[in-house]
Formats: C-alpha cells, sequence, structure tokens
C-alpha cells in the first residue's frame, strides 16, 4: 500500500518494542498467540485456556484449568459502591464508556499497589467485565439489579446468563469460548498499545486498561461488528443485501467488517467464526441473515478484492444469541483484556519510558504582544 | 546519552507525527508554545490566556479574554450523578484515579458525540477538573459538600477557594498562574503520546483524556514534584538536607525532581518557579524550607551536574500555599488538559490511525497438545 502520509504518521511498520505474545499476518500462520495457530486454540481450547496461555504463558494443565476457572467463578460479585456508580449511568450512554468507568472505579476500590499484584488485579477484571456491563445493562434497561455472582463454568455462560436471565445452551457457551479466543490477543495494535505506553510510566494496571478501553472505542479500532450489523439488518433477504452493497460502493461509503491494515489476503478469524454463525443460523431459523451475510462477503470480494475480517460475521452470531448489538464491542474488552494486560506484564518486565518525538510545524520563536495591543 | 535498550525501545528519537504546539529543548528557547517562549508567557499573561493560546492558536485580546473566562466561569457545576459517584470514591483513593474516574463519569454524562463539540468539551473539563477533585477531597476527607459555583476570576484561584473555603489573595492567585502555565503543554510526553493514541482511533474526547490521566499517574511521568515533598519535608534544615542528599546518593537511590528525558543543561521552566516559590516563602515564614530546597539543588549539581526540573521547586510553592502533597499531580493534570486536548485536535484534523509493529520474540508454530496430556 502506498504511504500517502508523511514520514512517521501512524508509526505504521517502525518497531516500538518486543513481544513474545503473538504475530500477526506472518506468512503460513495468520495469527499466533505465544506460537499457538488461534485456529488450533479455538478448535480445541476454552477461553480460559487461552486466557492462562497468554497471562502465564503456557496452555494449562486440567488441575491448572480447573483452579482457574474456580478462581475467577469466586471474583463475579461487584463492590456496593461500583454497583451504585454503575446505577447513576444513564440507559442511552455509550456502552464502552460505561466499560471505561467501570474499570476505573473498581481501581479506586480495589487499587493495584504492587506490581506483584498484576496477575490477581487481571484476574479481577477478567471475572467482574461481564458483570459490569450486565449488571448496569440490566439496571438501566430493564429496572432490575442482578445478582452477579453465578456459578456458570465460563466466562461467556456468566455474560450471557447475566444478560438474558438464563443459563445459556452448549452451543451458544461454545460459541462464547471461540468467540472470545479470537478477539483475545492482537499484537500492537492501537489499545494494545494505549495500554504499553500508559504501562512506561510505570502507572497501575487499571489506568492501563481503562486508557485501552478508551482507545477500542474509537470508530476506526473496535465497534466494527456493530457497524456490520447495522448495515446486514437492514437488508431484506440477499439480492437486497447485493443491491444495497453495490448502491453504498458506488456512493463511496464506509463499508464496515472488511479488509485489515495487516492482513494482505484473509484474516485468519473469518473461517472459524463464519462456520459458527452458521451453525447459530439453523438452530434459530437465521438462514436468511447468515446468507445476506454471505452475499455481502461475495460481493466484496467480486467487487473489491476485499475480505471479512474477524468482525464481520461476529455481527450475525452475536445476533444469534440476542446479544444486543451495542454490547458487541464491550463482549471485545472482555476479550482483549487478556491481551492488553499481558503485554502491560511484558512493558513492565522490561521497561522504557515510551516518548516518542515529533515534526515541528508551528511558528518561529516570537514575543508576547501586550494584551492592550492585540486585535 | 548512551542507548542501552534495544531499537525501537521507548521510540526515543523516533518522529511519531507532527505537531504545531511546543517545542522542548530547541537551542535558544528551551520551551515554546506555538512559539513564545514559556518564560515570556509566565512573566506576561494569565493561564486563561495561554489556554487560548494553545487550543485555539492565538492569545487573545482584552475581550476575548473576558469572553473566555466569563464561559468558564459558568461550567463549574458539576451534574448530580457525578457528585453521587464521587461520594462514593474512598477517602484513601489515590487522587489521580479520582481525576480518572470523574473524568471518565462525565463522559457518560455529556458525551462528546461529534468532533464539532471538541472546544466545548474541552472547556467544560477545564471548568469542572478543579470542581471534580475538590469535591471528592473535601467530602471524602472533611466530610462537606462543596459549593463548585463560585464567582472566582480564574481557574487557580477556583481551584484554591474550594480547597481551603475561601478566596486565596493575589499572590497566590499570581502563582496559580504560572504554576499552571509552567505544566500546560510538552510536544509528545507519554501523557501526551497516550491522548494521542487513542484519538487516532476516532474516540472521544473524554477517552483521551481519562488514558492520559492515567498515564501521567505513572511514577516515571506526572508526581515527581510529591515525591520531591515527601523528601525535602523530612530535612531539618540545609545542613541536614545536605547530608540526607548525599546518604541517598551514596545508597544510589533515585531523588525526584532532577534531570529531564529531553533538557540537556537545564529545565527552562525551573527558574521561574523558583522565583515565585522565594516570594511565597517570605510570605508565610517558609524559609527554612526554601533554603532546604536551594541547597538539594546546589548538592545535585555538586555531586552530579543533575539540575532542578520543573517539578523541584514547584513542591516547595505548594506546600506553602497549604496544597496538600497528594493533589499536586491533580493540579498538572488541570493544567495539562490544554495540551492534551489541543493534540487530540491536532491528531484528529490530519489522522492517521497510530498502529506501529512489535518485534518477536516468542515460541515457533507448534501444535495444541491435548489437555489431558499436558504437564
Amino acid at each position: 500500500m502506498a504511504e500517502k502520509q508523511p514520514n512517521g504518521a501512524g508509526l505504521r511498520g517502525q518497531v516500538a518494542g518486543k513481544t513474545a505474545l503473538s504475530t500477526v499476518g506472518k506468512s503460513g500462520s495468520g495469527l499466533t498467540y505465544r506460537g499457538y495457530d488461534v485456529k488450533d486454540l479455538a478448535e480445541n481450547c476454552q477461553f480460559e485456556e487461552v486466557a492462562h496461555l497468554i497471562l502465564k504463558g503456557a496452555l494449562p494443565t486440567q488441575a491448572e484449568l480447573d483452579a482457574y476457572k474456580k478462581k475467577l467463578k469466586g471474583l463475579r460479585g461487584l463492590p456496593q459502591a461500583l454497583k451504585e456508580v454503575l446505577e447513576r449511568i444513564p440507559k442511552d450512554a455509550h456502552p464502552m464508556d460505561v466499560m471505561r468507568t467501570g474499570c476505573s472505579m473498581l481501581g479506586n476500590l480495589e487499587t493495584e499497589t504492587s506490581f506483584d499484584q498484576q496477575q490477581d488485579a487481571t484476574d479481577r477484571m477478567l471475572a467482574a467485565f461481564p458483570s459490569i456491563i450486565c449488571y448496569w445493562y440490566r439496571y438501566s434497561h430493564d429496572g432490575v439489579r442482578v445478582e452477579t455472582e453465578t456459578d456458570d463454568d465460563s466466562i461467556g455462560a456468566h455474560f450471557l446468563h447475566l444478560l438474558r436471565g438464563e443459563k445459556p445452551n452448549d452451543l451458544h457457551e461454545a460459541v462464547m469460548h471461540v468467540s472470545l479466543i479470537l478477539y483475545a490477543e492482537h499484537e500492537f495494535n492501537a489499545s494494545t498499545f494505549t495500554a504499553r505506553v500508559c504501562a512506561s510510566t510505570l502507572s497501575d494496571l487499571h489506568s492501563c486498561i481503562t486508557g485501552a478501553i478508551g482507545s477500542l472505542r474509537g470508530p476506526l479500532h473496535g465497534g466494527a461488528n456493530e457497524a456490520a450489523m447495522e448495515m446486514i439488518e437492514n437488508f431484506k433477504d440477499p439480492d437486497d443485501a447485493e443491491k444495497g452493497m453495490l448502491g453504498m460502493l458506488e456512493r463511496k461509503e464506509k463499508i464496515m467488517g472488511f479488509g485489515h491494515a495487516i492482513y494482505r489476503e484473509s484474516d485468519p478469524r473469518n473461517a472459524i467464526i463464519k462456520h459458527w454463525s452458521e451453525k447459530l443460523s439453523r438452530d434459530v431459523n437465521g438462514e436468511n441473515l447468515y446468507n445476506i451475510s454471505v452475499r455481502c462477503e461475495e460481493v466484496m470480494w467480486r467487487e473489491k478484492k476485499l475480505f471479512c475480517n474477524a468482525d464481520f460475521f461476529h455481527a450475525s452470531a452475536y445476533h444469534f444469541m440476542d446479544i444486543p448489538t451495542k454490547l458487541f464491542t464491550p463482549i471485545f474488552v472482555m476479550s482483549r483484556l487478556t491481551g492488553w494486560a499481558a503485554h502491560v506484564f511484558e512493558q513492565r518486565a522490561d521497561n522504557r519510558i515510551i516518548r516518542p518525538s515529533a515534526e515541528y510545524t508551528g511558528p518561529e520563536l516570537r514575543k508576547v504582544t501586550p494584551i492592550a495591543e492585540r486585535g
């Protein structure tokens, strides 16, 4: 891709540090977490195994996994003061602002005062983030104060249970494992890099994660699956989708869920979530929306040679599980938290404060004019 | 300084973008904001003039300054929901966590929904940040719900008034102007760069500023004036300071408030705040603490050729104004907000998402072992 902007713009291609956590777009292995192909992980692991891998360096044994899940289960309750804060956030707030504020408030109540606490503080957030978003959502939308301490086996099941008031079936729990695995880690993307810049000042973990949530909120970063959903739900059927997409392309409108800043030929996560979206569609008579999504994929490839990224079939998959569109990006947070925290650990272990330079384009040295003479 | 870390560490010397806002350490003009020497600004301007310069590009006329101050005065009140959140943050919370949470909560209540609102959203924060920190501080420490809408002429006077319950005298208000001017902007430091990374995803202003506060919280970035205060208040007199410092140097303890990542010979802000610290010391019989500070400066220069940076004499200056040490860094936030926001405006005006690369140091591609076979 031609470099249109000045040297240094976006730091594209510039090495900003080291990581042992993932590779993105290395030939022959689209996306790997600590050497494991994401496809291999999504087929053979639960999300909690992958969180263990990313945060602690190795896939757990059965005993380690059991212990880790038990620990996480015990951390789902929210402090009373945090619940009271969430109750004061209006229904029409942006759910990512809720996540950002919930994380920041947790940092006041359970401050990380030493880096020795980083794994515990991360596990607490892993367990509590579904509680935070669902407590706010159910209170502001349904007037219900949900009990966040459930005995669900996994983070994904806990989330669906709180959201819908009943335990999810096995298929839905399995899809949540896959989805959380696919979104868990992606090298030096903008939100992760935000976390690392913050970590480089030796700030606390809640500051790093709060900052990362704020960056993921941006429409150029998170949120593409929400935008994809808003598009596909407006199409009546695949033919209408084709017509609609061609119109959007002609009007040069931005179509979300396609292409990628790093991947050039395909996004390795797409085939995986597409497969699960199809399975879910059969479960809930959602074939029309699934077929609309497939047609969108065909049109974009035919017309623009653009492939679906991880976000596109996530839209229909989440929709088939009755997840409100505006909660799609908070799920991303629940997952990517693993990558963010692991990058913070790495930054702390071999730190230098991240402080780049700027090219100055402003005025030359000048004298202050007395205020009476300005104008 | 020799490069000890691998290529790319800390992005030192790498250009990450353009700015017209400031120069740091350019020969002959230590620190300039839009071409004006910070010394010239500190001698001739109020902080609100400098905020106008940084945010809007030019020093204001008298009529513009009057209008700007009137606008800011009208924005000091806090929404009820925000007050109720602040009341739920415990007394022993880190004041920077309070600022981060207050800013994030404000973003839920007064969300920036379009970039057209960026100047108004910034002005709101400029006016409200002193209210946020003082409302929490007075409620948690004194049990008082302060009325944050005052008619004080300036941001600095508003802050001191809320904190101490009475209007400050002219000298204290003047020192607040100088202090807020000195801390207002400093190119691509870590907190500002955090704000720009977040802005590059096209996220909202509250996310950018919340992230920046989290980075400034780090002990390698903000907080040096607090650390300096904690050191100097332990010395009985200048001779005790000399003895104490020599001991710290011998034990290779970190001494905060000296040296700088960019400046090589002196920090242009030091002479300015030192002058005002001396003035304040005479006002409150604080000569001993001032003389202790001067001795520290002499010892560090003689022993290590390290000069005082902006933070060192800020410690005694704030202390002479009866500001609790733990609120020193939140004052930095009130000031640097101008630089952060102006950098967000710049990033938005000529954006490319900031997404650097990483050097991979992890394992090669490997297969997932079935869980029963791990161990």
